[in-house]
């Protein structure tokens, strides 16, 4: 007899990730690939990192660790907020992760019921989109264009003419690079507090930003499950690492959930992440980088007739309107891919609607890459 | 105005991680404890996994990988099929996981919709339930003792009186440590096909055997989910590696849902997950050090009063029926940590019924601290 397969299943992939495949396969065939399609940093982790990770292999069993983290880490992301920030965040309300994707799986889980409405802005990250998908939750997107830097707002949210449960905000925002003004914040905030709307913000790309700081949501809030995560300014990805910020009311919830979903974060990127907060020299300069891949960007895209760009404020994106290229950002990402080797990735995986006539662009690789991209480019159509 | 808390994030706390931080909250006070309660290697990884591990370390990036695993250690994993059981499964089933964990919720995401009823043993393992009950599918549990060696059987399911979407069995099983003979799982396997019922196989503790090596559900169905994990036998714990051998009609499903919920495993432990297939003496060693803590824990627990135990067939437990000691498992668990300091978990967390008349001594750790719990137990009550 043949089984059931079940439709929640039946997500969407995450392009990006079939566009690295299609990559990866044509540089084993011997093409060689500029990569300008990943969201990570082209660097490891810090020294100091992988310093504390060999000694923890050399002196650790390296067993389960408590479901929300280790003791000194939570007390590191803790002072972290009161260095950094001026934010005083209590221990109890930091949750170690397995990367910030399981701080949406498990805040998600806590705080929406299937048939719940959780909006955010098109585009957005697509695994928000997916992952409640997954857990029966039905994403609502706002497409959100150049006139509100493509982020929420509360006219847009007003204009839905339906109450949601939840609102995911990202500042700066994948794949638009974009960022929320404080005072947007707040207001988007405050509304979600009058009306019972659960406020998530992502703030991944916070410490990746060239035109000011970003504001967390705790600054003005204390009910948002915000997610953050060792993957991007830290620079440690592929260890699988993040946090929560939860509000108290989700705490107990988020730590059975864990313990039962999860058991524990690696330990291994645990004990090195503790190690992570004293590498600013080194961070920082992976910023400067960033801000030089993006500044050679932002000079030569337009030259080779990318010339409608989101303004890249933080992240490491730049956001392509290629509508006058293409109705169809998938063939045209497939198309560079096989004609020049710039690996890119094509709109649709952020905004179904109208990511066809959208690109991305990331320039968080070396910045000889970015500039033979950007020539070649120029050469290209 | 107060926001809404998900009721499925309403779901058990995993009381033996409950139990290790009261002994943790213990030992921080001064106090010692013997750890009888957590199901996990006290041994680290073996020498040539952290080699590896180093090795990546100095020489890899590690960023995100592929979403299925490194392609070398999908292969590693089919050849330990191919040289251990004679099987032949392609590295296109094979998944590399964030632990057996990641496993679990993917496979019952990928097989199961809201409102299915999956069917297992009480008493089991208690992740089971709580993962499926905070994504809407319904546990249904069959009170199994020692008439069936605590495994579920076609009768079982039969006596239900309605139909099932899903059937878990684990062999060797947690907490029991009861195996399923070869042909009883055949008929598990016949029975599920012919009624459209999923199997699911949890071979987790395979490798950890003493009574005859235990049999994968790939010996006689390739529409089961497999489930294993490297924290057991290949002692790789915190590492949060794992994997699945996925039936082709869930691989696209699992694929994509893979991508979204996890990115990819964590890099470093796939590197140095490669290495540990070629250390069977270390891991062998470590399972004749099991089997000297059972005969020893099988031989004088007895003589302590605990004389109706499950036969420990395999995996690190001896669940034990202290019916005759108490009525509340909790209380006996809590009680004995403050007299003996001997950290053990309740059966409630395995069987809600019937699991306060049990309880669940691990043998993982070193003999003398068994040797010594076994001592103590003696001398109480």
């Amino acid at each position: 007899m043949s089984l059931k397969i079940a439709k929640r299943g039946a997500i969407s992939p995450f392009i990006v990730m079939e566009v690295m495949r299609a990559a990866a396969e044509r540089e084993a065939a011997g093409g060689e690939v500029l990569h300008l399609e990943v969201g990570q940093p082209s660097t490891g982790a810090p020294a100091a990192v992988i310093a504390a990770a060999k000694r923890a292999l050399d002196g650790d069993r390296l067993g389960y660790t408590d479901a929300l983290g280790i003791p000194p880490l939570r007390a590191a992301i803790a002072k972290f907020y009161h260095d950094r920030h001026g934010l005083a965040v209590p221990e109890r309300r930091v949750v170690v992760t397995t990367g910030s994707s399981a701080g949406f799986l498990l805040g998600f889980l806590a705080a929406f019921e299937p048939g719940d409405r959780v909006a955010m802005a098109a585009p957005s990250y697509p695994a928000y989109r997916n992952i409640l998908m997954a857990l029966g939750v039905v994403p609502v997107e706002m497409p959100a264009g150049p006139e509100t830097r493509f982020q929420p707002t509360v006219e847009l949210l007003e204009a839905l003419g339906h109450p949601v449960e939840g609102l995911i905000i990202a500042s700066p925002s994948n794949p638009a690079g974009t960022m929320l003004a404080a005072d947007e914040l707040r207001r988007l905030a405050t509304y979600c507090g009058e009306k019972g709307i659960r406020l998530v913000s992502d703030e991944i790309y916070h410490g990746i930003c060239y035109e000011g700081a970003a504001t967390s949501a705790l600054t003005v809030t204390d009910q948002a499950l915000v997610i953050n995560s060792f993957s991007k300014y830290f620079s440690m990805t592929g260890w699988r690492l993040g946090w929560m910020v939860v509000p108290d009311d989700l705490a107990r919830s988020i730590e059975c959930l864990s313990q039962n979903l999860f058991i524990s974060p690696p330990s291994l990127s645990q004990h090195a992440a503790c190690a992570v907060f004293d590498c600013t020299e080194e961070l920082d300069a992976n910023v400067a980088r960033y801000a030089r891949n993006r500044a050679l960007l932002l000079d030569e895209l337009p030259k080779a007739g990318f010339d409608r760009l989101a303004p890249a404020d933080g992240a490491f994106y730049v956001y392509a309107d290629i509508s006058a290229m293409t109705d169809d950002s998938e063939a045209f990402c497939r198309r560079m891919l096989a004609e020049t080797g710039i690996a890119a990735t094509p709109g649709v995986d952020f905004d179904r609607e109208r990511g066809h006539h959208f690109m991305r662009f990331s320039f968080a690789g070396a910045t000889e890459d970015i500039a033979e991209a950007a020539r070649r480019l120029k050469n290209w159509r």
